[in-house]
């Protein structure tokens, strides 16, 4: 059966219709339908290969780690997931599960190099993996993450990476009740910083060019906006944050946002990879302060946050659009033209056959 | 009574001569007659107003903030010390004591700002603080140190400066038996960071441009030398450390340090202060890894560091230098000339009169 996807064929062409095979179920293997499959930045960065130094691009690319459906089949040996389940696949399709950080639960982490859910190689047959812009996907089950009853299927998608990609630094630096968080960049991973952060009991603010988000930072649930480009608010902000969240896609200035850091405080950038701006120790040494980075989190973690947006309610706001729409989603995408997270509808595609 | 001791009377002028007065003794102050004083990079730094922008120099600047000797009188209201104990003082001499982080011990982040032993503005009169190149001192008992039993004074002065810079961090990131610590520079602070990493059950790896410095790591009790410009090795030392001080005095690449660390690693400066080498989020953001910061430490921690020296038998090595020599010893230090740090013996001054 050929699956019915969409793929970028070189760098800098538009995405277009592709079929292809996924591989024949394995004994540990779930099959499941794809209904719905969100549009990270990162799919715009691998289907151009932006990333050519350190995550060269396989053409064709099926981009896609944002990915909620249903299961079709199982493997024989599989116990977690049954057909008609609603599951979802982030990220990492597969790693060692036998390294230190596989068994603590961090696989991002792998010794060997987790497998990406596309662009990466099949740990069995080294084929290129293809992503969620397609009809079906086959994972082996401890990468299938299962969806929590009453997590609207439609927009819970983006919450496999923008949500794990937030979520999981507020966690590490034990954000809870009194926590004073800001979050710089309000897009797809923002707006999740935004809301999870404050379902975690923090105080949060919003840190932003101008004026312009204050309305969207506010009914997003953040306590306040802090206008960065406003000097004397800045000033008045000074060390009044326990962690900042920079979710920034692009290369930007980081250290107006280090004075605002209390001692101990740190700035985890989540969106931007690559080389910085200019980086003074200054901040760092007189205020003990850190610049950190951070992935996604582990499969564990992925299932918590699940769970945890299930019983607060929290999901993204989305846009819902076609498949075939997706080089207009990407333009858009690149203007930060998205309130805030643009999530294909499967059923645009037609029928695998 | 004219103190004596030595100032700079203007930037990129030698240390000369200078008498001056001492405060009248408060009720809560202590009176020390100095022994020994350490040299510290900063107190070149000072002299010169390197640091113009952000510690602009008041002259004349007495340097000096590595301080051992004497008590040799109290105020009426101090319970802490008595005339002929062994005492010191390092980088801070008053704090406003009430705010959050001087109630935690954390004085060096002082909300309205720590006095610095030298260069500094008396909390009460506004006076310039003058340090320890002269004979005498008068700080309030809280921030004077007991020097234990058994701690040799004429090389303890190091601990106060460049020993709490670099126990400070090991303990902020919980160093003990098994942590991998790398420890870049083999300096003042480098030396130090090595024999108190090691005292605490830490795998201590000395990193190193080149191979020289291999038989003194060693000595200092290092499981290993690392050499940077080593391709080979250092790829064989990829994510295998938990810590890494950087004790690099001097603007530098700290990128080839990151990869290094392991997950969750932290390279934390505690050298270097101002603009750093082009710095890449991606090392960050791909093994959640931090770069930090860190001063010296509160009062309590500083004590606790001089307790586990005396404990441990920690001391830096010194060359023992008269005062008359402060000013060739600033050339050779500036040139990395001293294993590993010179000492002013301050019987080498006159008394004062």
């Amino acid at each position: 059966m050929k699956i019915n996807g969409f793929a970028a064929f070189r760098a800098g062409a538009d995405l277009e219709p592709f079929s292809f095979d996924r591989r024949a179920l394995r004994s540990n293997d779930v099959e499941m339908e794809i209904l719905y499959c969100g549009v990270c930045h990162s799919d715009l960065h691998q289907a151009r290969n932006d990333w050519s130094d350190w995550s060269p691009t396989v053409y064709p690319v099926v981009p896609g780690h944002e990915i909620v459906g249903r299961v079709t089949a199982v493997g024989e040996s599989v116990t977690r997931h049954r057909v008609g389940d609603a599951v979802a696949v982030g990220c990492m399709v597969d790693s060692c599960m036998v390294c230190d950080q596989c068994r603590k639960g961090e696989e991002i982490f792998c010794r060997s190099g987790m497998t990406a859910t596309y662009n990466g190689s099949d740990r069995v047959t080294g084929d290129n993996t293809y992503g969620g812009y397609s009809k079906q996907l086959v994972v082996r089950e401890e990468f299938v993450l299962s969806v929590p009853d009453g997590l609207d299927l439609s927009r819970a998608a983006p919450l496999l990476c923008a949500g794990i990609t937030t979520y999981s630094p507020l966690r590490t630096w034990n954000v809870g009740p009194g926590s004073r968080v800001g979050v710089v960049g309000l897009g797809g991973l923002g707006h999740m910083a935004v809301k999870l952060a404050v379902a975690m009991g923090a105080v949060v603010t919003v840190i932003s060019r101008d004026e312009k988000k204050r309305a969207d930072a506010l009914a997003l649930g953040a306590d306040e906006l802090l206008v960065s480009s406003d000097e004397a608010a800045m000033k008045i902000k000074a060390s009044a944050f326990d962690l900042i969240i920079d979710t920034v896609p692009v290369k930007h200035d980081v250290m107006p946002y280090m004075s605002l850091l209390d001692i101990n405080g740190t700035l985890v950038m989540v969106g931007q990879i690559g080389a910085l701006e200019s980086v003074a120790s200054t901040p760092l040494v007189f205020g003990r302060r850190r610049i950190a980075g951070s992935p996604i989190g582990g499969i564990a973690q992925t299932q918590e946050m699940l769970n945890f947006c299930a019983r607060k309610n929290i999901l993204p706001d989305c846009e819902l659009i076609p498949m075939q729409q997706i080089n207009h989603a990407f333009e858009r995408m690149e203007r930060s033209d998205v309130r805030y997270r643009f999530v294909i509808d499967m059923a645009s595609l037609p029928a695998n056959n």
